[in-house]
């Protein structure tokens, strides 16, 4: 009757569930019931001396597990890395050992270098349920941690992740990198700054991420262009060829911590000062970056709504990146409205294409945006004067070098011969009456981009007619959609119909006191 | 192209997902494809006229589902009640319309009754998902409710369930009830009060729960004597014969909202004042009783540590009892060590029967503990002296009425002709050394007797020798497992080996302090 310990058969079950391993049991398995598992109860499973952490889910259809079956998850699956049909046992999980910890960060405490070193070991080794990642999120967002917790727990999420050392590579000298907090759609002037930088010959290996909740990340936006999933290995070679990339940097395993984390920060849309502040730094320092420029986006729809939390906020990344040797230019941007006129993977490489060919129609708040940074970014270049960058960057970008750049690296990394067309689609939003733009809502059109299709449907999203302090009469186009099925537009054009995200005033309803350095002013 | 509006066809898919509903599609769904659903992403779905909110989950395995079908987890497809085959759509959920507010708490804010009402609302219809409530209860234990929030939260998880009104029945008269905040094993006195109270005239439903976390709750013990699953209607024609009835509340939905909330409270254990004073007094409520006594032991190992936080305790429950209407008496007890001889629901069925038989070897602690609470519940009779309750009750207990209504209950509701005899598998621990035992830890003697089976495995559980302050000669018996298994017996052994709970010191070691009127000082 040695129920508990008896073998089961290792089957994988195909259900998708994100980041969750979770292990499926039949109801009448001898395990369950003579050891009293119940739903959602944590266990180990072990097959062939691999060990893993899985939540168990009970099931009443053979047809998914028969009573002889141990069913995985496909993330359970890979995580454990043993073939089906392998014999496996499974046993009542010890709680892992930080539990302890995480309720001394419910209760309020403040946490050591130890304590986060542990929280996050047993994050990244996927022994906490969504429910204690939800927990610990929670408990950090609301106790603000310390500016040392913020330290520690970058460390620790540095710690438990792989790290790319490109100094036998490339010699001495800095390695640049760009990065926006994030909130602003359209905002892609990582594609202008990663040719113009490297251009003046700098190294700056980008890797940017998806979309998690916005219409287009840089690696969605990119992709229009050429192939942003590359090997480590090739990357590292396209880098030495040109000294720079635009790719995605999902699958080079560098915060595996952070990207456990996310899984539950998305969907509760916390994203707190200590969270993002880890979340960023610790990402770029394992990638290898020496030198950062940060840009913080402030305006009422932005990820920061004042300029004293945008103080408050650069004051950490200084403070963390100055301990952990990463060099830190932070710079407070306009937040008020979205960057460029495109929202959406293909509206946004327009833009970017028409900045880098000189086209009179570019948009010029990206080109001054993506000017502003990079000049920051060649400061860095010890050769280079302070105050002299930006120039440097405009001469680079007007002479067609920025754009020959961009070849060589769309080439390098793969190009796709994309029509950089919206899609076909359409529904136009027009002004209710006359007056001044006075307000552009990043989240509403964000939202809506969305729901037109995009990142998905490359080509979805929306293209802005007019911009913050622009007079409009009635009847004026405002933006025009762009979706590629009947649905798509039509969820979006009733969100859009409900409230457009644009708000038209008097010029004195402008949203004023804002006065950051960023390139919109 | 109308994909996501496309039909598709209702399966059932036979896994317990534990009060979270979900959603299963194919990842070649044409809906996943065409809407850009991700996995976790919360959608509606519409079928017959009824309307759920769901998690996602993406499959890649056609028997589980096909690209056409729309799969759901027994707990969705039970709040769906709609046929399998049954054609249904699938759309992008809003946001429960209350996740604002919950980000208002999470912020620290204070909520309102109407805020509270929303929250509620949404739980008990399942919009919220794992994560969502479990930032609920995060964020309501760390910045703590303030007592009219755990008031509005009380009303609003009434509201939201199923009321039982005794008066038609009845006519006038209290309708008395007893509770224990729990975290106490062995503590089983409610199966002594219900007959002592209900013998005296008194009308006392009670309704129990199964164990969560302990090795048996109060409906896992009066099962072993007689069905306890009744029907509302039954167990109304009980409580008319006998005035009383020992049954599990599970079935009545009297508080779905703090059914689904405990669902993450258990895995996360968190039970913080508030949110413990609004589970028990609307489960109270909602059940009809109109005089509650309420048992609040105290103890280093027990749910209150201290003296000052078990009086913020009782003052909490006072204030919100107080504003509903039903008369509280709570009592400070003694909460140092398990109570009675067993731990589980067999062994403890024996000491409770041994108390109703005024059996010599009867346990002095539960009777004591028993007759003290039967007798505050006595008091509540408008014909009964202050100070008179706890005389009446031990005439009861001695003169055999208390046995004799215990039968007549048991008879009611259905007799188990079960034999009270321990599991035949077990493994003593002896004191490793001359002393007296100075501590007994309640959480590793509960974890021990789980892992020996109980709740599930019925005569398993911990038969304990010892209490505080006795003294032992190295050798002697300190707690006998029982356990049906090998494999339990192995696991309870190896914890018990570890750390077997009982700490052996010196006189001086007791814990002192405790200042309690509970039957155990």
């Amino acid at each position: 009757m040695n129920a508990a310990l008896a073998t089961l058969c290792i089957k994988r079950v195909g259900i998708d569930t994100w980041r969750e391993s979770v292990a499926f049991l039949h109801r009448d398995c001898p395990v369950v019931r003579a050891a009293g598992f119940q739903a959602l109860a944590k266990v180990t499973v072990r097959a062939n001396g691999q060990t893993i952490a899985a939540v168990l889910n009970v099931v009443d259809d053979a047809c998914i597990v028969d009573p002889l079956e141990l069913g995985l998850s496909e993330e359970a699956f890979d995580r454990l890395g043993v073939a089906g049909g392998h014999p496996a046992h499974i046993e009542h999980a010890e709680p892992p050992p930080s539990i302890a910890t995480l309720h001394r960060k419910i209760a309020g405490e403040r946490l050591s270098r130890d304590d986060l070193m542990a929280v996050i070991a047993d994050i990244a080794a996927a022994r906490y349920s969504k429910i204690e990642l939800a927990a610990f999120v929670v408990a950090t967002n609301q106790y603000e941690l310390d500016r040392d917790e913020v330290l520690h727990l970058t460390e620790a999420m540095i710690a438990v992740g792989q790290r790319i050392d490109w100094r036998h590579d490339v010699g001495a000298g800095p390695i640049v990198d760009k990065h926006c907090i994030g909130g602003i759609p359209g905002n892609r002037s990582s594609m202008l700054v990663v040719p113009i930088v490297t251009a003046h010959g700098m190294l700056c290996p980008k890797t940017s991420s998806r979309a998690i909740t916005s219409p287009a990340g840089t690696a969605d936006t990119m992709e229009v262009l050429a192939q942003v999933e590359l090997p480590l290995q090739r990357l590292q070679q396209i880098v030495r060829e040109t000294r720079g990339c635009l790719a995605w940097g999902g699958s080079a395993d560098l915060s595996p911590a952070d990207d456990i984390l996310i899984s539950v920060e998305r969907p509760l849309a916390i994203d707190s000062p200590g969270q993002m502040v880890a979340s960023i730094l610790s990402k770029k320092i394992a990638a290898g970056s020496t030198h950062l420029v940060l840009d913080i986006p402030v305006g009422p729809t932005a990820k920061v709504r004042s300029m004293p939390d945008a103080q408050r906020l650069k004051r950490l990344f200084e403070y963390v990146a100055q301990r952990l040797g990463l060099h830190l230019d932070a710079v407070i941007t306009d937040g008020r409205q979205p960057i460029g006129r495109g929202i959406g993977p293909v509206l946004e490489a327009v833009d970017v294409m028409q900045v880098l060919g000189n086209h009179p129609d570019a948009p010029h708040d990206l080109r001054q945006k993506a000017l502003h940074l990079a000049g920051r970014m060649i400061e860095f270049d010890p050769d280079v004067r302070g105050g002299d960058g930006w120039r440097i960057a405009r001469d680079i970008l007007d002479s067609g070098r920025a754009l020959a750049q961009m070849n060589l690296i769309i080439d390098a990394q793969g190009r796709r011969n994309a029509v950089l067309e919206p899609a076909p689609l359409i529904f136009e939003l027009r002004a209710a009456a006359d007056g001044m733009v006075v307000g552009i809502d990043n989240l509403r059109l964000a939202r809506i981009a969305r729901l037109a299709g995009a990142p998905q449907v490359k080509d979805a999203g929306v293209w802005l007619a007019h911009a913050l302090g622009d007079r409009v009469q009635a009847g004026d186009l405002l933006y025009r959609l762009h979706a590629r099925y009947d649905a798509d537009l039509e969820f979006a054009r009733r969100m859009a119909l409900a409230d457009g995200g644009y708000r038209i005033g008097r010029a004195e309803d402008l949203p004023h006191g804002f006065t950051g350095n960023g390139a919109g002013t």
